[in-house]
């Protein structure tokens, strides 16, 4: 297993969780999230690096930096998920294993929300499961880290 | 927790797996997949009904079923997916916990296998892992069947 | 009157009735349903076959069947409503008096459920009445099959 | 039973009912018809206020009007089914019984007029059996200010 | 020919001809237009009945008034034109000759005037050539009469 | 400051608030939005002609009076916000200041709300806001008619 | 007015008028078409120079040729119409007055031949009043020529 | 040549040929095609498996089951062609040559039998000549057997 | 059977056979494809007149000529199949047997070409067999030709 | 009345009003859009926090800033308007008095401009109205905060 | 370097340049154009082959003409540039270096100018220079051909 | 010529040219292609300010400073270009001359590459050269300034 740990990256707004519209996000908040990745990875032999930004472009630049620093990425995009191309693209130049995560079902939600522009550009897509989305995510990281199968 | 099975429900052209493309699909047969499926809910302490048709009204039906016999559902309809308003309502019909199941990433290919019909009917949606789709989903089953949270 | 009875056909889901989301459709059984419209039936002196079925194929040679030994059909086709060519298909060549009917106001709900693909291939469509439009269809069944008017 | 009339509402161009395209409206004049809801409604126990109008504005006002004078509304806007916004607000203004009625099966004719913007607003709809549509409204709604359902 | 007049409709904000953006619909006043429009006519042996309303309801009660007392339909219903099935479904019921005219070329407009509602139910379009569009109209209804060629 | 009034004009189903779906409209009547507009007006110095029809072609008519007695326009078309070319093309012939006003905030709502066919023949545009939204318009409309900043 | 004759430019298919689908397009030939042409000009003073192709390229060059040698161009681009953006370039670059002509109300006909490319490249559209609509389309360029309008 | 047959697959009433609207479908009936299909194909040295159902799962099935026993495919899959990813899916897993038939030129009837969720499916596609376009779709598989072309 | 030859017509880039695009359209020339073609025909006791263009305005003609010439046309109308609303027309004038022909599965290819304008125009339509569609075509004409079938 | 100013928050382009495009946006600079503010909160007893940005990120974080800082928020968030589904869910993580705002009556320009990706998430919209479209939005702000209702 | 010339095909009225609407394509004629792309051609060691047509089909045959005698193409395909299929298959054909080249930045003009269908089969697009965009494009050509990159 | 610099501005993922999808990129890294543009302004008189982001804000902001410091910008926005209506703005309010490059034809990619929303805000595009698009873009600029020709 690489020794490289898993980027865990953020989007817009998740800095809010716990605090913003609690009845479609619940309660958790971010740290607590993280809290749980770092445990569940941890059980699995994995560093991870977790991150949050409202910024597109921070995004953009910690996509880069983990195809050096990391051996796979877990994303949940949030609201740039259904508008940036920019992500798309920059998940494709990581040439890593990558995961697209979110905490609610997206297709229960606004039309808005139903399309994705990075699921293309990642393994695989989990959501709907809250904070267990994360986790679940980690684990596919895992193996897909293992057998080393990038995007 | 719940000592009814998880019904992993197979649609159209996944008794082919194997056989079929497997430069889309891999080599891996269906009944490798129970086998897998088997292990690992046992792992969780959960036990598996695993079932394939090609039949929509099949797989309706088995929902119906589901809901007095099964604790959760997971369900890969394949092409069903794209197409059918009926099995959408079979598991609002359901309520259960339900998850989504692809082997690739449907994102990646033809737009018209970007729009399932079922996703707001599941608790989430888990694809492009191939085999270990079905073991991430039975590993989220197991968490929503032990909160008891329905779709 | 014709002495052939009407055939009322019922498509996915519509066994569950009473069951399922009573919020959206009510605590009625299919098989309350069916007693209220033999009584209905009776009361305008015609018999009534009331069938079910989750398949798609079922309805189609339920149809093909109608042709030969029915005088008319009202056909709840569920949610095949909204994606059969097919059963559209059937009902042009049955020849024979129909109407579609809903439990609920289509209209009302979600957008796929707004589009009959069947609506062109019937008499008429009554939605909206519960198991009243049942009976009205009956009704309307009634006068069609004595003025001997065909789709 | 309530002792308000239930008000039956023509739109533009069924004054011309009898002259006007026979093949496709048949050889009713509107006097007709609405002699036989009068007899209909009568042995249901109903009074009926029968309306005409080409002019939008009044069909909403008489909308309005029902509100405090009427049971129930059955409406067959004509034309203003596919284009008015206004009814659709006035008839969940009114906040009574209502019934969308057409002479026609709306869905085999014209794409325009297979979209109706009033269908939200009413409880159910009855299109197809030339007058028959009306009487079959008149049922539908005696049942409906029966059980006193509003839309 | 017809001893009948060939009624010339005007629709909404036609009155205010000759006020309202000049640039784009020219200097002279509906009176003119009218008054033009009954000098072709008589040297054409026709008589005009020429009427301007803002109301739909109207436009579409005088098109009924037509089938009885007219020999033929100019109109120019204006902004309804793009809106009102209403007045597609009153021409198609006068069963006469009918003329749709536009002072200005719709075509160079505004994307939702390029679209005509009635023109399916009129012999003919005429459309660009400021008040000329209503003497080549009554010209083109002259034959149209004369030949006794009905919509 | 002009010393003609501004004209107040609300379309559709207007008079019904304060009756009609409160939850989404409030409960203030429109004779007492009207008390509040002359009340605001007259501490900017502005007389108000405040009107309601359900009548499109009435609508058009009082822009059209507009144009020689008012100073200035705030209008609330209703549903014909959405669906009417013709109000479109008479606040055009206007050529007087002009404010679009909604009580709501349309974008919340259906679909159908979203698309207003007049606010590209108006100043600007005021929603979301109750009455106060009148109130805004009416200063809106104040400052455009000191510095005759027509449409 | 002008020495210059018009140009009436007829595009693919013309040529079997008389003969191809009569139910559609009439019983006259082209050449009967052009006699009456010529007549109808000749009494308004104008020659005409009448011309066919099956060639999109000449259709495009004899509009070119138009620019010095035309007065006016009435054009029937038959079914280039509804897919040449070329001849809407070239009527442009023509500078003239130009009147578009069809035979038939192309709006009463499939779908593809209500949009029109070349509609917004000439002064106004004539359709529907079968070889009619030719000796109109020669009347309204006789005024244009006269007033000297181009397109 | 192959000794394994050609699998003639028929769907969704296709049983109903010669009853069913004969001036769309021909008075023919399935099993007449039947008869011509193996005297066509026994000319061409090639045996035929012919089936019908009004399942898209059997259609499903037999496809499969064609994958070890047939040369090649011709399929009518009726109705089921215009909606079934399903058999999509179905004909790529076969990885035999493959003919879509159809009776009638799908292009000259309603919109929704434009499509075919098929034909990318399948080596060719024959329609519009009636019971010839088996003949011709067998021929036309014998080649590819012959040459062996899978799809 | 007829005397006339069946046209053989090729249109844009068809010329090209042989050596663009190999992998496509596959290593056979054009030339090669006419002397298949008069053999096969030969065999079915007809004559054939096989020719090629670039020129939309040169396949109307030709079209045009077999009215009178031809005892039935095969079109492969090459790009302008997506394109040309004149070729669709021409086909309708001709009032001859006809069958629309491509070497390629278009449905298989880029969305483009998924659609022809000429389909509604024709008899039917065989594409995907390479050379071998035109042989199948002309054993259609054959057939049509035989029993009299126009468009 | 809260002691928390209003956060009034520009977005992209709004740092070169005065500047840029005049003819558009006017002469006016933000300073000096910022000191009519200013001066109409202060008569309102509100204080006002003035901020323009080229991030979409920063006014992501402005507006969460604003959740515990602010009384209210007025955005005028430029072009990220009507492309940021971020700022949607920002301003709904809020749950303040929002209001957007816009100096052009964006109905009037490019089609790109008439969609707002943030109106559902504010209270209300003004646009149109140049500068004062500002200060219509703190009186607005000033009424909602005073009344507590959130969007 | 190659010692073919490179053709520089120009498309639909462009024969007209320097007369026909300069305010969007300039004073400059083609002749001269013609002159500047020679001495810009003749710097690089190039040779010109310079052409105009107004036909579709004989574009086509330069370009397939091309594939011997040239060693590249630019082409400014006028009109044709936004409707024609058949040129795109002509320059995939001709594999050849190409390039595509607009006057005007096609971009700022009416949106069926948008859309370039043979931007697909040219290895790169020059637009909204004027003349100097074929200057460009004969760049471009002089390194393409120099590296032998085909499309 | 001016004396000041042009810009050449680069947004997101360009930092990764040369190692991210080199088949599609090609191996210059962006270093590289400054280099080059440094060498080949030179020759033609220019300095150049080079420039790469990730941040859409940084982006406009240099945009802005542009319109003081440069006398021209070429802008490769990467996925900003189809995303960004900012960008569009920005390039709208520099007021100076600015092309958008590409290094590959983005017409042959994903369709969601195929609109930019930027190239109404520039002179011209240039697309599909790899680096050398970059250095005919510097030399149009050349002109473009020397002609004082701004978007």
């Amino acid at each position: 297993m690489s020794s490289k740990p898993v980027f865990v990256l953020n989007g817009p707004n998740l800095n809010m969780l716990g605090q913003r519209e609690r009845e479609v996000y619940g309660a958790l908040t971010l740290a607590e999230v993280e809290t749980r990745c770092r445990a569940h990875a941890a059980a699995l032999g994995l560093a991870v690096d977790f991150r949050q930004t409202n910024s597109e472009g921070d995004l953009i630049s910690w996509i880069h930096e983990a195809r050096d620093k990391a051996s796979g990425i877990a994303i949940n995009a949030g609201a740039y998920t259904h508008t940036s191309v920019a992500l798309h693209d920059a998940l494709k130049a990581a040439e890593l294993p990558a995961v697209e995560v979110h905490l609610t079902n997206v297709h229960k939600r606004e039309a808005f929300r139903h399309k994705s522009l990075i699921a293309p550009a990642v393994n695989g897509v989990i959501c709907g499961f809250g904070a267990d989305s994360y986790l679940l995510a980690i684990s596919a990281l895992s193996s897909l880290v293992t057998s080393n199968k990038k995007v």
